[in-house]
């Protein structure tokens, strides 16, 4: 069973558009994400969208713009928000750890042991809660995200391959093992063993083939984003492809920068990407 | 001379979008709006965009998801804050009077008279900062809105019809003389003579024929809109179309609430409705 509170709807591009609470056994407490499900019977693929640094479920849900295409493509989206919150859930002060930062990771340090688990909620409670309350079907789910959800959406794919068939990202924090945002949110998420951290790093894993289940990935990234050289680093994840054999696209786009404006412009695109292998047998 | 700070842009869409901040003669202070310019080399047509009860220019420029199909038609848009703000500006602890609620009229009364003359700045101060600093054609501009913005959009559109070529509107207040937000507002900006509220009233001016240099007036109206029948009544603007000859297509969307989920379904028909019009020679 898996119980659901549905505090808000909106029809929206002839679809349903909720705002869904529900319990997590994974982060120990209450959960919040927004599902679109288009006008129809289903059951209907599923996109999940895995949100950056400091974003809860709102920030694509009401500046993304996917919901004309998702209508169109029959596509559910899904959004979660980036971490547990809420009384007694462990907090920093800074914008890129703790609540709004959780990583996608399950952590195994104090203090965030108890409540951040968002490896396991997303490939476990989120799934849960969509597929027993919505027309979704288990068989087709894509995921994709921005920022620190570009890194959640290629490591959660990667390493539950049998659970998504398509996978794509924004702007991905492409090496947490190599960059400032990575190396603190893992050494306090994970420990000073950087043993523990490979798994949770989508250049390293690429690099040893574990893009391979998937045919293509889709990464789009701004050349105007000022984290480009020092947070995301997407040609580490280019060299991994070639080590790993890897189908992998990186699309550099010509003036766009780390917004949502960047994300609207090509939603669309990686909307298509995701229905079109999502409808194969 | 027509002075402009740009203090923020974006790529979107291939066009840019830009949050510009001017001083207004009308207003006598710092005005707020935002404006996405297609790619290429102009001059656009131009959309004008007016928003309802607590929005500043952000609302539209957010969650509209109007940029992909103004892109495609080669329109400006522009969405302008809904009131004058800061230090010296009289406010009221309402939501639906003073500060993002100036109602597109010239206060008359105290406190408001100083800087609440949102139908000059609108009709003078905005256009000329457009005009004078982006690539915006004078002979072609449409007008619309929502709610607030929506009687703005009509009120002005036939007050000033030399101005603007099309105009539309999202779940408009269609009469405020006969509804409680507009009473309220209309009663504290222009005081206790009904007489001065009359060319502020949507359903007033059509009935007296100020709509008939239109060709069409497109209206969208949710059905699920909570305010619909005690502050929005587009009834009584379709009574005053047929009394005034005026062309009028309200549409009733079923399920739809007055939330920007609203707009964005259908706002790339607006665009639509007013890019073929700005384009008539």
């Amino acid at each position: 069973m898996s119980d659901i509170e549905i505090t808000q709807t909106h029809k929206v591009h002839g679809g349903t558009l909720s705002f869904v609470r529900h319990a997590s056994a994974a982060t120990g407490g209450q959960m919040a994400f927004s599902i679109f499900v288009p006008e129809g019977e289903g059951p209907f693929a599923t996109f999940y969208w895995l949100s950056g640094l400091t974003c809860t479920a709102n920030n694509f849900t009401e500046k993304a713009g996917a919901y004309k295409k998702a209508a169109e493509l029959k596509l559910i989206v899904v959004a979660p928000d980036t971490s547990p919150r809420g009384e007694g859930v462990a907090n920093d002060e800074a914008y890129d750890l703790g609540q709004g930062a959780g990583f996608y990771v399950d952590a195994t340090q104090s203090p965030w042991t108890p409540h951040f688990r968002m490896e396991t909620y997303i490939v476990s409670d989120l799934i849960a809660a969509v597929e027993g309350n919505f027309p979704a079907d288990p068989a087709r789910r894509g995921i994709s995200g921005h920022s620190m959800g570009g890194h959640g959406a290629l490591t959660l794919a990667m390493n539950h391959a049998h659970l998504f068939r398509s996978v794509s990202a924004f702007a991905p924090i492409s090496s947490p093992t190599r960059c400032p945002w990575g190396q603190k949110a893992l050494g306090a998420y994970l420990g000073s063993d950087h043993s523990a951290w490979e798994r949770h790093d989508a250049s390293l894993l690429m690099a040893g083939g574990a893009a391979r289940p998937f045919d293509t990935v889709l990464v789009d990234q701004g050349l105007a984003d000022p984290f480009l050289d020092t947070q995301l680093m997407p040609n580490l994840l280019e060299q991994a492809a070639t080590a790993g054999g890897a189908g992998l696209t990186v699309r550099y786009q010509d003036g766009y920068d780390h917004s949502y404006y960047f994300i609207q412009s090509f939603i669309d695109d990686h909307l298509a990407f995701h229905a079109e292998r999502l409808a194969r047998a």
